[in-house]
């Protein structure tokens, strides 16, 4: 049975953590916020359960707690930075923040980020644009579990893009969606309850259609969003690639088959081209292309268009991007977090190893 | 069967029509190439195929001959182009030229257009970044086709993204897709077989699955990339909202269900909130990020290692997005583009009725 625990308490929890690891008190604090924000939003496998698989990075010495985050190259609309091997969950909003300032300055910002680590839920950075009146766009790429159509290796990660769009009444629209048909953590919660996936999420070694929840750690692959060939996977696996040309090839990071894994026991990829883990943000201001009110009013217009659409069931009506997470975040603030067992225990193991209260 | 014309054939005929209904030489010139540009890539249904309808648009009052198409809100970075009513396939390559040349100066260049019309295929436009050493970015919306996950109404166009990535020895990467599972094409080649579609691809009025390919006809409605809940068609839902967002919304232009049809014979939507069809274009410039021979090494090893990949049949190796087009254009600027009766009649009476030469 899952417990309950209050925002107040994992967030002190897992800042203590980060300052235990030797991150600076405010790197601390940025880490906490990106990872709660996955709990709150309901996004379980980003959050305080990946805390102790951060911890392993860095005992691995593949995380670098003290990073000297830098901007390595510049135009007035764009930046290459390196994360110094830090935490992405740090990386990253300092990279939003540089599109975000240039965004100010000359209309939109967009910046590659190469030399990082797993950057936690991607609509967290997106969202950081939404305060200025900005488009935000936030995408990553990720260790191989994919295969691309027509192949039996994993050449791609889970690749997610997220787009926050600010919007007037109504609250923001925020996709943040993998470019896979069903993210890993789908995938967890049906191996939890044994039982089968649907068609099109992953394939076996061999490249056949398979609905074991288990398949990857037999050497199947996740598929590209679309699934299979009729289905247009095609399409998942051109969207995972530009993701990973973005942020990986384009920043100087590694790409393809030699991202590095998140999980510290996977020895890191032969001949890497690049360093760490790459991702890429944009932020446009909206007022660089009409006065931002117009735009609210318009979008709140186009958000009621289609909560309106006529449901195929009465009782389901089209939902907005952004919406189940900002029902999670309401609920999740005032009754509490639920953690499983395993992540509770997880949890308790870093409060030990670390001297920090639980 | 198909009867096979020369690009220079087809290309003298598509400018001397487009001369006729008022064009200049040079926008005759720059729509024709465009129109084009879908023939020679094997896009059939986006080409000359499509010239008659162009025409019963300007017949109808729907499309202006001599647009003054103008930028009518700029920053350093990004502007909005307002297209006076023209042909898309000339209002695109202008707000694409304005992308690039704004990357020029600041590294980036962002363009929404509003009033504007059906403006070919995507990558056409991406790829104009191309000699640039520029990634090139091109979406459009487009008169609502789609139902989005749960809605039985038809709120979305296929809404396409289109995105050209230079490369070195390799032939670029050129991504150019429907943000639904199939393009309406697809479905079009089956209606003529009297085949069934596969699953995904469309469904009734009432929202129920369908593998009829004349379902659209009978109000039925295409399905987003991802097909069903289950194979996460809200991915291809939130997909296609965006690009209708940064397209229609941003600019100006209408959105959502209020896009102007194609066909000139329908009704235009009641109460349009923008003005005509919006797009979307993108340019950044490789070097704003890092040297360009360095990247464009890295774009051949990605290339390399996604063709060596194992395939899973040994005569399907992967395929990079662009090389099917390529092959088409090598083709057919050889051979010729073929033609099937129904558009060689289609042009034919385009002839009669301007006394062009056939």
């Amino acid at each position: 049975m899952d417990q309950l625990f209050s925002y107040k308490q994992l967030s002190a929890f897992a800042k203590n953590i980060f300052l235990k690891i030797g991150c600076s008190a405010n790197d601390a604090a940025i880490a906490t916020e990106t990872l709660l924000s996955a709990d709150l939003r309901g996004v379980d496998s980003h959050g305080v359960a990946r805390l102790s698989g951060y911890v392993r990075l860095w005992e691995a010495q593949r995380v670098n707690a003290k990073p000297s985050i830098k901007i390595i190259h510049e135009t007035p609309s764009t930046a290459v930075v390196d994360g110094d091997a830090g935490l992405g969950l740090v990386v990253a909003p300092f990279a939003m923040q540089v599109a975000i300032d240039k965004a100010k300055n000359v209309g939109s910002g967009w910046v590659s980020v190469q030399n990082s680590n797993h950057y936690g839920i991607a609509g967290h950075h997106a969202m950081m644009a939404l305060t200025h009146d900005m488009i935000g766009i936030s995408m990553t790429n990720a260790s191989a579990l994919v295969a691309p159509t027509f192949s039996r290796d994993k050449m791609l990660g889970t690749n997610p893009i997220a787009v926050a769009i600010p919007a007037g009444k109504e609250a923001a629209f925020v996709a943040d969606f993998a470019t896979t048909t069903a993210a890993n953590g789908k995938l967890e919660i049906l191996q939890r309850k044994n039982k089968p996936v649907p068609a099109g999420w992953v394939q076996t070694k061999d490249g056949e259609e398979s609905l074991n929840a288990h398949e990857l750690k037999e050497g199947g692959a996740l598929l590209p969003l679309g699934g299979n060939r009729e289905g247009s996977s095609h399409k998942g696996y051109m969207l995972g690639s530009i993701v990973d040309i973005f942020s990986g090839v384009l920043s100087g990071a590694n790409y393809g088959p030699w991202v590095p894994p998140f999980p510290a026991y996977i020895p890191m990829p032969a001949n890497m081209p690049g360093k760490g883990i790459g991702h890429f943000f944009g932020a446009m201001r909206i007022d660089a292309f009409r006065p931002a009110e117009d735009f609210k009013k318009e979008m709140d217009q186009w958000i009621q268009a289609f909560k309106n659409a006529t449901p195929i069931n009465e009782k389901e009506r089209v939902i907005i991007p952004g919406e189940p997470e900002i029902a999670f975040e309401k609920e999740r603030r005032g009754n509490g977090i639920p953690l499983g067992t395993a992540v509770i225990e997880s949890l308790q193991e870093l409060g030990l190893k670390f001297k920090v209260e639980w």
